[in-house]
């Protein structure tokens, strides 16, 4: 029987463990506080601006938001984040995705303070992460994958991890902590011969290629640990859906995270825990 | 029969393409220019010094030396980096190694320009090498690496890549321009389970573990193409050689390098392509 990995309980106990230093921190007068920065009026990103300032409003975290014109010019963006970066009572920024074309661009992505780069857009920071330092930020979604490993003390020491997909975002990042955390990594992507038989021999997949139900039980071996990063739109536009198989993955699995609920649940968790990180490193 | 990949012909090819561009930078009124920084009086650091100015200067690059008392603080180490990053004439600064304990920091290496770190010591130029922003560099010795398997027409599409070691020198760069080049990466260190079966698998080994002698006959599978990264001085202090077994292991490969002669003997011809890169970039 497979242990099912539900981020809630994780993203509790990162909570929990956040706390603390909220707290140490609001005693020396510092409140963490991010600035969420959109640009445009689509309603999703409006949608999500709203429930980011509620949940981290319930933490004691604050939030600043900047908006901007949909029509605001890259250069008066970029002279915008630099004033973000410069504002002492800002910590961590985050920008709602996607921006305007123009402004998707990786000069905007170099353009964040990597110490307030909460989400870890800008690629200077897969350096920082690659020395383990800590004014630099892993993507959120990608440090969500160590800590889901983490809390269920799954043991890396070694371990032959095998990460479909080479992204900035997930793939690249994710390799490299768990490079750090002493596993053999190998990184799979669209170019790898026989998939299934180099996943056959993990023994702890992370799934990170944007297709539904693309890992099915033949890429599996008996006993691997499971990490579901994908998150597809099923048809019809109800709900999500992972990029495993689950129904026939999961009973070969020991662990295996659910899609919903798995990953993506612990991603707040971590960006909480990287503005109040952001805000320990500015203050000391 | 194994082809032998020798650096010098490598490097002579490597010379001819920068040439051009170096001809182009002049008409222009630019010449290249490396600033050799060198901290102490180190007699393997003083004729390193001589001889990549006697080198650079033949292929019409610059070179001015910058030299510090040993005993320089690190705070006024970084004042005097943060002017040579500021020097308009200046394309590329090298740190002649080992610098005195004080100055082998992460603080020291951050504070190079990316683009002006032309052996790519600083951990964001990583960043800027999984981005493939030429504005930044990779480590020489790593992408010395690339240029042997390009010159060699080696095909790395889907083709597994095993990389022995992670160091930020060499194991992580190399991974991530294999990676950029559409190898399937495994990435193998000290933890790694039963190496020489992770190696076996292996269409292409990258061998940087600075352990003479440690890739045997059984790491490597018939066929397969072996880069040798490793220097390590022979017993007694005569000479140098691989990580591998270059006598028992040469006869399986389909290509080999040779230690020394192979990756070492590229290095300087990549170090030249990145202090030309360097100028043309500053000077657009």
């Amino acid at each position: 029987m497979s242990i099912i990995m539900v981020g809630k309980k994780i993203a509790e106990h990162l909570r929990e463990e956040n706390a603390k230093e909220i707290d140490s921190l609001l005693k020396r007068g510092i409140k963490p506080t991010l600035a969420a920065v959109r640009v445009g009026e689509r309603s999703d990103a409006i949608s999500y601006e709203n429930s980011t300032i509620k949940w981290l409003d319930k933490l004691n975290i604050g939030c600043e938001t900047f908006h901007y014109d949909e029509n605001i010019d890259k250069k008066t963006f970029l002279e915008e984040l630099e004033k973000i970066n410069k504002m002492p009572n800002i910590h961590g920024i985050l920008l709602f995705r996607p921006m305007p074309p123009e402004l998707e661009d990786l000069e905007v992505e170099y353009a964040i303070s990597p110490v307030k780069d909460v989400d870890g857009m800008n690629p200077l920071n897969l350096g920082k992460v690659c020395v383990q330092d800590e004014s630099g930020h892993a993507p959120c979604t990608a440090e969500a994958v160590m800590e889901i490993l983490k809390y269920h003390n799954i043991d890396l020491n070694g371990k032959k991890a095998v990460v479909l997909g080479r992204s900035m975002v997930i793939g690249k990042p994710v390799s490299i902590l768990l490079m750090n955390a002493n596993a053999t990594v190998t990184v799979c992507h669209s170019r790898t011969k026989d998939l299934p038989a180099v996943c056959r021999e993990a023994d702890i997949i992370v799934a990170a290629i944007g297709k539904a139900g693309f890992v099915t039980a033949d890429f599996v071996k008996d006993g691997a640990v499971v990490i579901d990063v994908g998150i597809n739109v099923v048809e019809g536009g109800r709900g999500v859906t992972g990029d495993v198989a689950y129904d026939e993955v999961a009973p070969k699995c020991s662990y295996i995270t659910p899609v919903p609920g798995g990953v993506g649940s612990v991603t707040n968790a971590v960006l909480a825990k990287h503005i109040v990180r952001a805000a320990r490193v500015l203050n000391r």
